[in-house]
């Protein structure tokens, strides 16, 4: 099967808001006013969470058909936790990034535990955005 | 320094389109028609590269400033490649996500070369998003 490229590109728009171009749509990120930014979005953290989501629900519906149960419905509530310190350079004694995310996961389908569990344990697995928060990527960042 | 906690509720809307609320701001995902999807939003690996650049586009405005040059504009071009076999449950022999992402950063200051390689090196390692992808992150998803 061959590889497939995703490809955006994006504009500073100011010091914290970000409009990025894909095909067809255009997304915004910024901060709140209280950390200096224009709130004309949400921040890229809310959007990492966000296409965390996005791509869990689309591989769960995939998941529950190939195992011939109705999935009717999802919610997901997602967080996580980090520490501003580095990011704001005034330490490093920990990393920049979240230190773990939780997702909870709310299916509404008739289903039992047992094949709930093994349905979400194949969700995990094949979800893209999943194994590049999980599992290392290699990120190159060059200059034009 | 004290932990923050970033989070967003998501909810399916169907197969293909999740929308995600913040405190302040509605995310909506989705996949192209092509894909079987609604088309209502960028897809969750566009929204990955998104909060990549956006997290960039910040970090950069501040170690600017800290490197006392003026970096008035920015621009990314965003892109990674992936198999879509293990996704789609065809075959396991590649990872799901992103086998990397390249950014290529033309920014739009006063700054001589060398200066400009500091500063990326110091936004690269800064970088909360950056550091996710590139790193190992604990992901726990749990059933409701």
């Amino acid at each position: 099967m061959a590889d497939t490229k995703i490809r955006v590109t994006a504009k500073s728009e100011n010091k914290t808001k970000t409009v990025v171009q894909t095909k067809a749509f255009t997304m915004i990120l910024d901060e709140p006013k209280a950390l200096g930014g224009t709130n004309d979005g949400a921040n890229p953290l809310e959007y990492l969470l966000a296409a965390l989501s996005g791509c869990l629900n689309v591989v769960s519906h995939m998941v529950a058909k190939e195992m011939a149960f109705e999935l009717r419905g999802l919610e997901i509530e997602l967080e996580g936790d980090l520490n501003p310190a580095k990011y704001m350079g005034i330490s490093d004694a920990e990393r920049t990034g979240f230190k773990e995310i939780r997702a909870r996961i709310k299916p509404d389908a008739d289903a039992d535990a047992v094949t709930l569990e093994r349905w979400l344990k194949t969700v995990e697995s094949r979800c893209p955005v999943d194994d590049n928060v999980v599992n290392s990527t290699p990120v190159k960042i060059t200059l034009a």
